[in-house]
């Protein structure tokens, strides 16, 4: 360690990019630095951070301002870090913690708002970022606790090869569910499939996705696990079963469009067919986040989940890895190493 | 009685209106004959048929042939008659019977094929067609069975004074919640008022429907009951607490409509605020039905829930009836009275 204070980047919101807009050349990597800690806090040098599609929504204040990230600071994210210097007993230089201070290097923080993560053989840090951490649980608590697939139901995943979806097919297969997966590209069909997803679409090489859905599954499908929205969602409401329960964990394609969506037009139907859909967050389910761990840290060792990461190097170049979310770029999660380890 | 066969009317449907359309216009009326009914049969002349908004989405063929009424016979529809003549010994002449038969005066069937009716002092046999009937179980299956009112939670209710609709908020305050409803004409808030519904909104007088639930509701809804979709369940979405549950139960905003509908656009709000949509027929809740007519007939007997009936004479002006629905003409229950009792 060197003197106080320590340079350091964070990467600050400029201007609001508009929701057709792109996120990169809408931020500032700002070379700055952080304090000596106080009495009771830690420094801590983040190792990756994570993009994610709802922090697309946050640099508009279309949503609101609750959500709107305020310019000329950093958004808030998730990031995993080293401990560099405690002053609080709770924590030791070397500790790996999670936070959610965002898109910065380094920080400085009260050791309570940061959370001490376990060391596990053969599990780097990041994947508290992924199937360990919120994307993990988002898909633990949409397809465990709330679409509760019984054996032999058929399931439709959309953004089936993203962070969130991928878990989700994978607990939908461990749940011995007949699963179909939509992705956006023959690489992410291909890694489904690999993981023994039992059909995958790859729904720009589709030109009718209720027809492909059908030949998947014919007599339609039980469950439907929503991260896209618009356009899939009115299929899948087309092709739901009477009953179908539709868990709606995400609608990227509304994400960053530059009108109002116009799909669902079927939504009439969720009536007639007795569809229920369930929109959550993860972060309502905190009561869960024992069960999920104990869960998923079995599933990892049995194999019956797997996770893969597109990685991103460099703080600069997040607003681009966010942008490639939307793009349909990257498979898994995506992450932005800010140190290397 | 005279002698077999018995002349008497049906309204068959002539032309599909299509979804803009009017129903006036596209039926015949003609006189035709009943047969002499065989052993374990019956005679039933229709003393009163219903007129309901799915009814109108039967006329078209836009939602799979399942659904279309066929072209040249009667559609099919609620409809209660007395027994004229029976060769079954479960029925007699004078017994008031519940039927499916639709747009006709008379029929003839088997027995096993009706309803016989309870005879209920002071209840005219017209109220199997709404609060003892479909629309007041759609009611019950809605608010009690899947709504859930809490007293002291706050309900919106679409449609406040139709024949689901005003039934639902009067259950809505047997529950003690505080209910807004939502109606299209200063006679039918003024009707939901006297029936001490706590808030009503003129849609037609508000410029700015969310401005004015927020008004009755200042800290959002908990409850939402849907029978008009698009406009008005957008606004609900924007109303809505986080948690709260939407009971779908129709959208007759949509189904006479020259184009898809475009609301609601945000439907992604579900997600953030964790609202759950149920859709639902009533159709797979029967189950539900003894204990719904129980408590029915309690409520009807304390006062908690009062009906109100738009009575059209003749078998002629059931197109218009049907039609009268979507301009929003009519309080309470449409029926059309077939025969003078």
């Amino acid at each position: 360690m060197t003197g106080f204070p320590i340079p350091a980047r964070e990467a600050r919101l400029r201007v609001r990019p508009g929701p057709a807009g792109m996120a990169a050349g809408a931020f500032d990597i700002v070379d700055t630095v952080v304090p000596e800690p106080r009495e009771g806090e830690v420094l801590v040098r983040n190792v990756a951070m994570s993009v994610e599609p709802y922090m697309r929504l946050c640099l508009d204040d279309t949503y609101g301002p609750a959500m709107a990230s305020p310019l000329g600071e950093p958004p808030s994210g998730s990031a995993v870090g080293r401990v560099v210097l405690s002053r609080a007993p709770s924590l030791h230089p070397g500790d790996i913690v999670r936070s959610n201070f965002g898109w910065r290097e380094c920080f400085v923080a009260s050791a309570g708002a940061v959370e001490k993560l376990p060391v596990i053989a053969d599990i780097p840090a990041e994947a508290f970022l992924s199937v360990l951490g919120t994307t993990g649980f988002t898909a633990y608590v949409g397809m465990i606790d709330i679409g509760r697939p019984s054996p032999g139901e058929t399931i439709l995943v959309s953004g089936a090869a993203g962070a969130v979806g991928s878990v989700a097919c994978q607990l939908a297969k461990a749940r011995r569910g007949i699963v179909i997966g939509i992705a956006g590209s023959e690489d992410k069909c291909r890694w489904l499939k690999g993981l023994g997803i039992d059909h995958v679409i790859n729904y720009r090489q589709s030109s009718d996705l209720v027809r492909s859905i059908g030949l998947c599954a014919p007599d339609g499908i039980d469950l439907y696990f929503d991260n896209v929205g618009g356009i899939q969602l009115e299929a899948a409401i087309t092709v739901a079963r009477p009953r179908a329960r539709f868990v709606e964990c995400g609608m990227i394609s509304t994400y960053q469009a530059s009108e109002a969506p116009k799909a669902p037009h079927n939504l009439i139907q969720i009536i007639a067919k007795g569809i229920t859909l369930y929109g959550y967050t993860a972060a309502d389910f905190g009561h869960l986040q024992p069960a999920f761990r104990a869960a998923m840290l079995n599933w990892l060792a049995t194999g019956e989940v797997q996770w893969r990461h597109t990685v991103y190097d460099n703080l600069a170049h997040a607003p681009q890895a966010l942008d490639d979310l939307f793009a349909g770029i990257g498979i898994g999660k995506s992450v932005v190493r800010l140190v290397d380890e």
